[in-house]
């Protein structure tokens, strides 16, 4: 039986749509600095994509500048800015701010000074969505993007960054996205590039991949993907649900993406249940894939009141555009003998 | 007739090969940061390109750090250092350093204190080849990887840094190169790749189009590709050459890069020939392309001595892989053609 990959949210297989995108941008040859009409082809192709990355973004009054992805996006809208943020944040954002904001049971947090402030629009993890603020300083939107709608020119938020390889575009490009007025010090010098902002030739290829994967997700959540997702994840939630309480699934309470399901079941490891998993044909995650080998908690889940020992046996489901109810129904099957396996052992 | 592409040190067109090894890599779905088979697969494929690339520097017992490009290389590579460099450098190492090295007339930069110094393997605008003093502390590797041979370990050199595209891998990628012993801090933070080093999802697939690059940029190298290029140029050369000696060519009593020729014709600017190519169907630059839009004179040339109504008076030809005699042929015609118009313009 061929595996089933339920870890999207660590990294998304590449649409079809980016992999063409990215195909016909190789053969654009030129820099987009250069002024020859090879560089005038490759500058225009970067600046329609700029135009429909903004587009997708509903960021049309902002400035878009293109990074290697959000970790340096992240850098670039948080260092030096000294904000305030919660134990929920992704580590690219809590490396650069102050971890003084609490998050609720449910995973919300509460943010009184919103100006000095950073929250996520979605958490990897839980997938718990954020009601963000007006006049937030600045908001991770990388695992929102692509997957419920948004509108940044809307949303009163100063500064956002996202991620291509999320939503389905390539790797190693995403962007910092810029309300009217903002501006950031470039951290990468010694050209003029994205205004001044970010020095370096343009990855042309991934950013038109990037905007080819960005227009597919917005059609995909125009045909409804998201409430697709959504039945899937609670279907597969009520088939996990143990009614002795032993299994719960943080954040359900809370409004979450649609496709991603945290599942904690005290006492029960998850880098063990990844394991298990994995040998039965399933690619799930225990957490946020970046610290990578390291077996610790998930300091997502601690953050939500989770006490310590407990936030180390939680499981992330996430899926996609390719991702069957038949699969699912097969992970929760699998799943569902080896936690009976694990109680009997437990048991004995 | 087709057009003819000359600015191969500004961006390289994509090899076939890395092409190829990319859309391998597209299908390889995991993070390699995730222990499933998945993630598994992807850190064997991200470790064994580290290797092939490795393999290719003579970087066997140095440590490769993936960046976005040379320029965050540059960065990471000099930032805090407080490192001495020349006026030839490029903008994004200049960006970091202090100016205090002088060029001579061919080029050629004299350092000190190399521990305390920067200097590029070969410049991009007259192609100059430096000998790179032992104990180096940076060097900025870009031009020469790939266009002549190059063993790191052998060198004595602290940290370097090189950039795919201009070898004919995907751009948005690049290392920096780290003798055993040497460190820097993570500019990128909030995850563990590149042990610690840099923080951010690996750019796989443009990983291993970067290897599949590089390996084949040994394999021209050891079939003789320099020494064809050279002739090539050397060719190019005899045939723009002025007798009146009001062309010049920078750099030409120095070690170059076998596909670069810097020609300078005082009084006929630079852009101008730049855009007359260009009509007639050659894509060749003045300079460096970092400065997007901006008209203004060669800082490699000035830096070498150059007065600065000349140095804007510089043309760029950088060829590669798909270069043939007869298109230089074209362009020397054409280029003779314009400068017989300009001097007949200008007698008058």
């Amino acid at each position: 039986m061929s595996r089933v990959y339920l870890d999207w949210n660590a990294t998304a297989p590449l649409r079809p749509e980016a992999r063409e995108a990215m195909s016909e941008a190789f053969d654009v040859i030129g820099n987009p600095s250069s002024v020859h009409a090879e560089g005038r082809a490759a500058k225009m192709l970067l600046e329609r994509s700029r135009e429909e990355i903004a587009e997708a973004l509903g960021a049309s009054r902002a400035d878009i500048v293109f990074t290697s992805g959000s970790t340096e996006a992240a850098a670039l809208a948080l260092e030096g800015q000294g904000l305030a943020c919660a134990g929920v944040e992704h580590d690219c954002v809590r490396a650069w701010c102050e971890e003084t904001l609490a998050a609720d049971e449910s995973g919300r947090v509460t943010v009184p000074d919103p100006a000095r402030a950073t929250l996520q629009l979605a958490n990897s993890e839980t997938g718990v969505i954020q009601d963000l603020p007006q006049g937030l300083a600045v908001s991770d939107m990388t695992q929102g993007f692509g997957k419920i709608p948004l509108a940044f020119d809307w949303m009163g938020v100063k500064a956002g960054f996202v991620s291509a390889h999320k939503l389905g575009g390539p790797r190693g490009i995403g962007a910092l996205v810029l309300a009217a007025g903002e501006d950031r010090p470039a951290r990468l010098r010694g050209g003029g590039q994205e205004q001044g902002r970010r020095a370096g030739t343009e990855n042309l290829a991934a950013i038109a991949g990037f905007a080819a994967a960005a227009r597919a997700a917005q059609s995909d959540l125009a045909a409804g993907v998201a409430e697709r997702f959504a039945e899937m994840r609670d279907h597969l939630l009520r088939r996990l649900e143990d009614h002795d309480g032993n299994t719960m699934f943080p954040g359900r309470e809370s409004r979450r993406l649609p496709q991603t399901l945290s599942i904690l079941t005290p006492g029960w490891k998850g880098e063990t249940q990844v394991m298990q998993m994995d040998l039965a044909g399933f690619a799930v995650s225990a957490g946020s894939a970046c610290s990578s080998g390291k077996v610790r908690s998930s300091g997502v889940l601690r953050a939500m009141g989770v006490a310590e020992a407990d936030a180390g046996c939680a499981l992330r489901v996430s899926f996609g555009r390719t991702t069957t109810p038949e699969e699912l129904d097969r992970f929760a099957e699998a799943w569902l003998s080896a936690r009976a396996r694990w109680q009997s052992k437990k048991g004995r």
